[in-house]
């Protein structure tokens, strides 16, 4: 097993299968009568967040401690960190305190690679400026798997910012390393060539969205950032709606069997529309429960609970 | 039972008195030896709060975490709902993370009725608005009963910004449906015509304290919320004071067995005096402990612990 | 044993040693295989923090829970004390609700003394004001025993702010009732004659690192607060960092066996050079992790745990 999950990079097919088996047993045990197993019993996970994201904090806090871990929260928010703390001396404080796994969320692309130079703990990037998110492409790929049954020559078209999504460009690691074809979908100012180039090795560009739409298996609306939408190469919020908003007589075009995803917080009526968002295509809730499902077996097998 | 406690008014009186039983059986229970109970292990119990109340969040915590759940603090402000999360999403998402009850302090009133329309779970409210604040209300009720004996028949003034106050209207609705008598004072802006008169079934009003405290066994004083002070309808704090504080003088009007509350956190020296608020008469840390043991009732009635 | 720690003078030659001996108790058990002790289950931890200090709390946070105590956090700000709470009326709270310690930082000096009058727990000073901070005295005591064998007689320099230091005069009162001997060190305007001559009987006072340095087993620098350097009678960051910071080429003026302190989080570049900071001789990641193991003991000790 891997001891870190810095990046979906880290993850070849074997071990990524292995996380979404696991997370599969944990769905199981989790249930009503036994929600908490004793796997993680006296380790520690610090959940070290330098930005707000309540939902992936509070997942990561769930699932340590349906396994019985201890969890000490550290925003770092009016922390030393404001005291000019350097990242190193923070990582050397939690490695002191014997943390056995440091979730990180940060706005520094590859600050939690810089982090597990420094601790002997495990590091799990929740999230790491525009870079990456690994546990949520797993926990995407999880409720793709449970949905259609397998990931293996899946059709996913990923819709939105790709440009600055750490959402879509872990799950282009991922969904690659696992088989599905992956097409991303967007105004060209937000796929532009260079990037378009670099991942034509392993995905497809489009910036049509109707004609991507009846040969997906999977569509995935990314989240509209609107502090972005002030930049000159941002569409109009009218305009992106009209072309890259899942309304729904886009989600008609979709095959019968398809599915909506969406990483939430949704923007209900700018990139997807009320009724796509509540629709039994749509796989938004069964994401966010997936997601402590894969992060639980994320974290016992990273601190290879017995 | 009940599932959900959004209102004073969704206890009926047999149930609103097992309640109060139950707390107490939890207060006994809860001595030094026995602190900890194991009743809802397993179980997860999330804090939503939108409005910051410390005391009231911590008072939940420290009663779930007696009842041996798992409690997962969730604080609106800088989380997902800046970034324009809706409640309904919220709730889909602690939905979808198993919480077993949400607990919520909200500052729109209604906002607990319309969560429990979201999720499976038990929903508590811990305060919504001007509405209500129904375990504040329940632990107000304990503690009369537990120093006076019985609630039937008593007499309860309430004294204050009726008009704003959830904690008078939580109170109005279970100490009514309990037998007590209730009276509200305050200067006529705070309890206006029509006010009185809706509430004229079920209670009685007056604007002259003085009246009132010779034939009171309970008298509640509601804080003053100084940012309401600003308002036209509202006296000057000298008048207010003068008319409507609970000095020393004041409170030897009342009959020598009856009692001084507060919700707290008081404005020693406005609506009380320091003497008063430390005086054998008043209850107030009785509350808070109270607090405790009546949220452990809530919690392990609602999630139906064994 | 003491019932609260509000300052290093609580504590005897003899319970000073208990609590030492304990730490390293704590340390050896604290293992990867029993990293969790029984000894505090059912038990309340309020960690009552008026000031941010992430550090301090985090490493409270777990040394309670290592003992399986429950932990609160309480962080003073946006609580009911923003609606003009007293600190007698959260003490009352947190007495009604069960404390069974309550760990305090706050800004005003003399707080935890206050605190200890309104409750019945124990009451564990975490830094107030510029007053004092014995669990830090303590750790440094416990890094010191532990790499130099002994504290009797060893030969400590404390440089920097000493005026304005918390963690300068617990070290003083603990080291000195230890039998060790202190030489307090830095600019005339921060070590101001009344000072030093209220503290000459128990330490030495000098204004000249250099002449300190050949003969002292232990140099601890302290962080210099980059919010005082407004004022006046502090020296220029780079007047400062040339007398009183902790170079390369000072370092070596120390015997072989002495060793390098730091409270953190350092100014790596002001008070210390990052190579010093990172050099064999520096404890400063040992005092982190010793701080775990003694708090676990004053918690321990305090509480009574069997």
């Amino acid at each position: 097993m891997i001891k870190h999950l810095r990046s979906a990079a880290d993850l070849d097919a074997p071990t990524a299968t292995l996380i979404l088996d696991t997370a599969a047993e944990m769905a199981a045990l989790s249930g009503r009568e036994v929600k908490k197993l004793p796997a993680l019993r006296g380790r520690t996970v610090v959940n070290l967040f330098y930005e707000d994201s309540t939902r992936t904090r509070i997942s990561f806090e769930a699932a340590a401690k349906r396994l019985s871990a201890d969890v000490i929260n550290f925003s770092a928010k009016g922390s030393s960190v404001s005291k000019g703390e350097s990242l190193k001396d923070t990582a050397l404080t939690l490695q002191a305190m014997g943390a056995d796994a440091v979730v990180i969320r940060h706005s520094a692309s590859g600050a939690p690679h810089r982090l597990a130079n420094w601790v002997d703990g495990s590091v799990v990037n929740a999230g790491d400026g525009t870079h990456e998110h690994p546990t949520q492409a797993l926990l995407d790929a999880y409720t793709m798997r449970s949905r259609l049954g397998r990931l293996d020559g899946l059709k996913v078209a990923i819709v939105g910012d790709v440009l600055h999504s750490r959402v879509a460009r872990s799950n282009v690691l991922l969904l690659t390393t696992l088989g599905a074809q992956v097409t991303l979908v967007g105004p060209p100012t937000l796929i532009p060539l260079d990037v378009a180039a670099a991942l034509a090795e392993k995905t497809q560009v489009s910036y049509d969205l109707d004609a991507v739409l009846p040969d997906s298996d999977v569509v995935m609306m990314l989240r509209v950032q609107t502090e972005r939408m002030q930049d000159s190469y941002f569409p109009s919020a009218r305009e992106y709606s009209r072309r890259y908003g899942l309304d729904v007589a886009r989600m008609k075009k979709l095959p019968e069997h398809a599915i909506v995803m969406h990483p939430g917080p949704m923007n209900r009526g700018m990139e997807i529309a009320p009724e796509v968002a509540d629709s039994p295509r749509s796989t938004i809730v069964e994401q966010v429960a997936n997601g402590v499902s894969v992060r639980m077996a994320v974290l016992y097998l990273l601190l290879g609970g017995k």
